[in-house]
């Protein structure tokens, strides 16, 4: 029995170990945590914070190519095959350097007299760094609307429905302000548009992002007043850059005019901090002058050619760019996949070798709507359809400080419980317990299974168009917060100047043990699925996964009874089609036992979410194309099941013409079962 | 080395066997012809006829369901792993039996003072057919419009044109006439929509439907002057059933209402003979009562399980479903399909079993829209999209006594080339003559090279769905006529009652020898498809015909050299494109001599043809998804290649903002570059 020890390791501060031993006897794969602990930790602690997180490096600047170029740099000095820098040049949006954002209260006469911050205050240590972007919300459109405030809650859809129906009040030609949190915030902008607002503010309201009993930083991890939260408000809904839709933003390609771009706001946009928000009257001005323009982004794209399957992909991607320094977002994430491929490439130089192709990415302007990611899945969407196994994400890999977090299609939900079992629980007073046991006993997945909890894919990160438009198996982890005690979305200094390598290194995860089993998990799931021999993707997982959620959405169906009746609606040909698919892949499960035809099976398995996408996409949404998973209409960042249902459900409720809506629930349903069926017969023995 | 052959007989008369040998011990097969003449001549001619040519047996009626049974027994009965009938319920349209269809003229009172045929005179042998459906268009709307008729040549978007710019005639409010030929009938209802007609009529001109010194039938294959074509008008852009674009017509599958269906044309068309034509003066009235309805259809599905890759299939197909007899149209082919099924089978139980497996279809209601076809194309399209080697259409064999027509994907071309250099002239004198010198005697390609002409697919038969929407390498061949001399489009009695077994007996192929060639081609091709070790699909030649293509696009944007200056507009993106795909194919031929990697490389040869579709599909024609052919926009039968680029260029002569055209003209070029180059990067070493 030959075992061959891949280590992860976390570079944010301190080199970590995983070893996954592949048993070359034996089918599959088992995980055993080694090296807990590292001498080295200061030495490279002040080593990597001096080369990813001391100087800001925005998409398109001059420091996250310098950036680039050192990750292909050390890639290739690490051991890949091959490294290559992957360009594109695509729409970003940045403030006008000369012309500050603001919002501004007038008195009567006109005269300006509250003005917002114009930055944040700077923490100690960086005072000299220049080039900290300022808080703004990129590709808000240009103006300086003036006109009464209306403040709209969260701005969720819901929120909209209450001013308007129950308060009476209409925000047409208003002002809208709303506070950040629930929902992504692209998605308050297009309800603020649908309104009919000229404006919107959004604020972060310590309600949201203030930890009791904790202090702002450098106190303590709260956000500051003067602390403001940056982001992009797209409705791109996949799209990647607004103006290549479906292709790669390369020099030759064709671009639309601004005005034709995709999902690009036709308001103002700002973002303030509290200390600002709480000034603000009834009456404002915005002050806008962000510029949209064509700028050169790069990938970095790492390969490990696979020793028996080279045209098999098992992909680990993760953005580079940050807001400012990126300590959390994305650098503590993008440290796992440098360090995952330092890890490799010294088990490549023992002579080790991955049965199928890996590929690292280091994606630029996620930021910016996932533009890096998206291109280059528009580029080479050829081959990733025809090759590509599975897709593991990683973004940053903290938000919080309690347990695992972690999002994936069901198909790999077995390979994720079976992992974790596999790695130590990295919290104080466990030691012996298994992340799995620590994870489960924090977060019991209670209503459907004495497990821990997994969740749907939404978006908000670059797995997206892996997932949701080509429909590889995709899947991410990190270390989340405690979502029953802690109200805010990620965490409280999300997309402030105050994302700092200290806040994680005294806060945190100030062993960097969290770190290390984040990294564990993604790095543990790239290698079992580029060494197994029999792909571990589990399709009765799938076929449990699709009866929760069949029921799930006929259950919301059946709030409106009467009209089900007159309409003649049915979710039958639905529950039959699941049911079909799962004696099918239940089928297809006994015959994986024999491992005959691996080949045969293992491409059976990989082309089972491929099946899942309908090339037609969802209503109005040609990029998000997979038939069982797409982020919430109403919330990117949540995953809605069966989407096209439930958009159809949804819209029944303010529709003008019932008998219509109720005609697309049945136009969806039946797209629904026939994709179930077509998913189901490529389980189906071959011949 | 051992052998195994393959015949491949054609029933329609004679059994007739093409050897298709495979020399174990090489790479690559050699196609023999053998046992030329058969003693059984008459007896298998009473015999088949009596199956499949004595009664009507159109789409949707009880005789073609019969006919599907008694095809599933005998496929069984020659020896295939599996057969099943596959249905669908789709839209076809049949004329009211209580209240016929046709066209009257009118005197000043109203009074019809002269009516249309209802019925041809039925040929002599057939007096007592029932059944017999009397021309009409397929999904004709209903109605009976009375007007002023004008006369539009051939109904080409051109002769539209010169009506209203040269000739100063509005058709608006109309009936029009036109005579059949040079265009699908399809394309001729959608022009005369446009132009505003209230009704169009449509012809058979002696000119384009009566060959010289040729008798009418019986004495002759010429059309009667009582004779009439059928045929369906749609203008479906490969959507398939007009009620469930996108998705099989299956039970659960959601319909859209007859006004939401797509390609149905708004107004009443009527197909008339000759001798009706010459009586039709200034002022009509057309009596329509044609009828929509939702019917179940049949196709017939059989395989061979494929020996070492089970799950690469390799597919014939072609239709049973007659407008009348079928006698040419398609019987002619499905007999090569029945025949070939017959002799694999024959095969099977002498212990041969191919490498791939093979699929055989006998495909329902193509007359109405390739609706068979295209919806088990719907309903398979995850699996094929993944699995699918080529497809090989076999609707008519014959449509001229001349010499062989093949219009096929480039990568084909060599296929064919070799093969029909195996196979012997079916010609009388020619004895000794491969079918490759006598077909390159009579129509060499000589703009291009010294070959025999082969030609685009465009559509008109069921290869469509697999090859434009699918991407999967597709080609078609038949026997045809001199298109130098013989104007006609198709043949004289096309789609009339005429179409008989007994023309072809008596005129077409006396011998049977035509049909015998036809069905070694399209054989050797299943067969060398399914059998090779290595796909014999050719890269370099995809490059060559990309080249041609490109500079042909560009000629033509050349016509305007001036706009092209102003806008901007270059090929040079193209040109590059096209240059990288040349070098990338050549290298992977190199590197196909080594036979490292049989399947890898196998699958970058498969995938090459899928590496062109765009899921966005062509501006409008969401179903045609190649980029680089597709039905030309104004003739459904002719292949257009870059047809973004072209109906980008045809739209600018007749826009209204002629830099928006160009953008249009610019973003296709840019889609076409960018699809050539990702179709070169399926190429490049999978790691």
């Amino acid at each position: 029995c030959v075992r061959v020890c891949v280590c992860v390791c976390v570079c944010v501060c301190v080199c970590v170990c995983v070893c996954v031993c592949v048993c070359v006897c034996t089918i599959g794969w088992f995980a055993k945590p080694t090296n807990p602990n590292n001498a080295n930790h200061s030495a490279s602690n002040k080593y990597l914070r001096e080369k990813f997180t001391r100087l800001p490096h925005l998409a398109g600047t001059e420091q996250n190519l310098r950036y680039a170029e050192q990750i292909k740099k050390e890639w290739l000095e690490f051991g890949l095959d091959s490294v290559e820098m992957v360009p594109y040049d695509v729409l970003l949006s940045y403030p006008n350097k000369s012309q500050p954002n603001y919002i501004s209260i007038l008195d009567q006469l006109g005269n300006e007299v509250f003005k917002t911050s114009l930055a944040e205050p700077v923490p100690e240590g960086y005072e000299d760094v220049s080039d900290i972007v300022p808080p703004y919300s990129a590709f808000s459109a240009k103006g300086q609307p003036e006109g009464e405030l209306v403040y709209v809650n969260y701005g969720r859809t819901e929120d909209f429905f209450q001013l308007e129906r129950e308060m009476g009040i209409n925000a047409t030609g208003k002002i809208v302000i709303v506070r950040y949190g629930k929902i992504f915030r692209g998605n308050k902008v297009k309800n603020a548009v649908l309104a009919g607002a000229k404006g919107i503010i959004m604020f972060s309201d310590p309600a949201d992002y203030w930890a009791a009993g904790v202090q702002p930083y450098p106190e303590g991890w709260n956000l500051p007043g003067g602390g403001a939260q940056r982001g992009n408000v797209l409705n791109l809904n996949g799209a990647g850059d607004p103006l290549t839709p479906g292709y790669p933003a390369k020099e030759y390609t064709y671009r639309f005019s601004l005005e034709d771009g995709v999902g690009l706001p036709k308001i103002p946009v700002h973002p303030i901090g509290f200390h600002d928000a709480i000034h603000l009257l009834k009456k404002v001005r915005m002050n806008i002058h962000t510029n949209n323009q064509v700028t050169r982004i790069y990938n970095v794209i790492g390969r490990i050619r696979g020793a028996l399957e080279p045209d098999r992909y098992v992909i680990l991607g993760g953005h580079r760019d940050a807001w400012v320094f990126g300590g959390i977002d994305p650098m503590s994430g993008a440290a796992v996949v440098h360090e995952t491929v330092r890890s490799a490439g010294r088990q490549l130089s023992k002579g080790w070798r991955p049965r199928r192709t890996v590929i690292f990415a280091s994606w630029d302007a996620e930021e910016f709507g996932l533009l890096g990611s998206t291109e280059w899945a528009e580029d080479n969407a050829k081959v990733l359809q025809e090759r590509a196994v599975a897709y593991i994400n990683a973004d940053s890999a903290i938000e919080g400080m309690y347990t695992l977090r972690v999002d994936c299609t069901p198909s790999l939900h077995t390979l994720v419980y079976d992992l974790t079992k596999q790695i130590v629980s990295p919290e104080e007073g466990e030691e012996g317990v298994s992340l799995y046991e620590s994870w489960h006993k924090k977060d019991n997945w209670t209503n459907d299974r004495d497990a821990p909890r997994i969740s749907k894919l939404g978006s908000g990160s670059d797995f997206e168009a892996y997932f949701i438009r080509l429909g590889i198996a995709a899947g991410r982890a990190r270390y989340t917060k405690n979502k029953k005690t802690e109200r805010y979305s990620s965490y409280p200094v999300y997309h402030s100047v105050y994302e700092t390598f200290e806040i994680v290194e005294k806060y945190y995860d100030p062993s960097f043990k969290r770190l290390r089993a984040v990294a564990q998990v993604r790095g543990g799931l790239i290698f079992l699925l580029a060494d197994s021999q029999l792909l571990p993707l589990d399709v009765i997982q799938y076929a449990d996964s699709l009866r929760k959620y069949a029921h799930s959405i006929a259950q919301l169906a059946q709030r409106h009874p009467e009209e089900m009746r007159i309409y003649e609606v049915s979710f039958d040909s639905l529950f039959s089609a699941v049911e079909n698919f799962t004696v099918t892949a239940s089928d297809f499960h006994q015959r994986l036992q024999t491992l005959n035809r691996v080949r045969v099976m293992n491409d059976q398995l990989m082309y089972l979410e491929r099946a899942f996408i309908d090339p037609l996409g969802l209503p109005g949404r040609p990029f998000y194309r997979h038939v069982i998973f797409a982020p919430s209409s109403h919330n990117k960042y949540a995953g809605e099941s069966f989407p096209g249902i439930y958009d159809a459900l949804f819209d029944i409720e303010n529709s003008a013409d019932p008998q219509e809506s109720w005609e697309e629930v049945k136009r969806q349903i039946s797209i629904a079962a026939f994709t179930v069926h077509a998913a189901a017969m490529t389980l189906t023995p071959p011949a």
